[in-house]
């Protein structure tokens, strides 16, 4: 790696944003999962947190350009423990879920420290991350198909939490733990 | 089909938007396409330009949950027979690519008539389109990874374009030619 190239490479890592998160709730397709991953690292989030699917997870290194290699996996068990995780961190809770009390997603506040549920391919999210979420969001659909994929739903609402953090100042500074970079 | 099935359907063909469309610029992945199609559909595009890929041209009829049912593929076997589709309709023409030009996407008027060019997964926009649009368009990103997927940067553009839409009152009414839904 060239100076320079190392030096973009810690400038970006630098401004990753430790208190912003998505949990994927029991996405099971490899390349859905690759594909949030990709998403996760062009909004700066530092760890993403999977909820083991049934149907078992796989770590698809090589796919989605290398954007695993800049982006940490917390694997959990259950829904339960990654909220618990999230909740330790001080975080609101969106889940991304058609459900009637859900507001369009670019109402709510993504500068505050938070976490966005994404739902399985086929069932969406379960009954209890809806009960467990601070606020379901929705994104105005005015088609036939009644849903989006879940990786093209996260780079939306992500756009939107890059465009208010933008806004705070929020990638300006290095705001992740010192030690963290030299890992 | 169900009368209330059968009348919701219609009520959303008729709010399809007959001056906003996409061109797939050489995009040959047929997950791609069958994604650009799902979004397309969400956003109301009643027709969408498939520049036909050097790699061949498959429909993949059954892919994304039915959508291609839903929103008419127009091919052109050249990228100019393509734009001048478009403009024929009197569409500004948007070029979705990393250039020195570019502004950020929400800076641009998605309630006018307009077209969005999409780029292919490795090569990205042609020099020729680049040149043949009125503007270039770009989703700020703040990861290491250069790009994100063809398909989630058309959802995120798309979901500003509805945005706007929305605000403009433009899917509050029937404005297909009138003969269009009888087809
Ligand atoms: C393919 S969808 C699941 C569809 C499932 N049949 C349902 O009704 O929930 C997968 C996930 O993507 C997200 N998603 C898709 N479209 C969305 C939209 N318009 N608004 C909010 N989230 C969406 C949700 O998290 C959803 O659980
Ligand atoms: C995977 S990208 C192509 C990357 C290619 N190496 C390049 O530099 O253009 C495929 C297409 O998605 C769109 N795209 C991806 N990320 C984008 C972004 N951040 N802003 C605007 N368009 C983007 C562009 O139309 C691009 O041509």
């Amino acid at each position: 790696m060239t100076p320079e190239r190392e030096q973009k490479l810690l400038s970006i890592l630098q401004r990753r944003q430790p208190d912003l998160t998505l949990i994927a709730e029991q996405v099971h397709k490899p390349r859905n999962i690759s594909a949030l991953i990709r998403n996760c690292d062009a909004a700066g989030i530092a760890e993403v947190q999977v909820v083991r699917p049934r149907e078992g997870y796989h770590n698809y290194r090589g796919t989605a350009l290398g954007s695993d290699r800049w982006v940490d996996t917390a694997l959990h068990d259950t829904l339960d423990s990654a909220i618990e995780a999230v909740r330790a961190r001080g975080m609101r809770v969106y889940a991304a879920h058609f459900s009637d009390q859900a507001v369009p997603y670019r109402e709510v506040d993504y500068t505050c420290p938070c976490a966005i549920i994404m739902g399985a391919e086929k069932e969406g999210i379960s009954p209890r991350a809806a009960e467990l979420a601070d606020e379901h969001i929705i994104i105005p659909m005015q088609g036939v198909v009644s849903s989006l994929n879940v990786s093209t739903a996260a780079g939306i609402i992500l756009a939107e939490a890059i465009d208010q953090r933008l806004k705070a100042g929020l990638y300006a500074q290095s705001r992740m733990p010192s030690d963290w970079i030299a890992r």
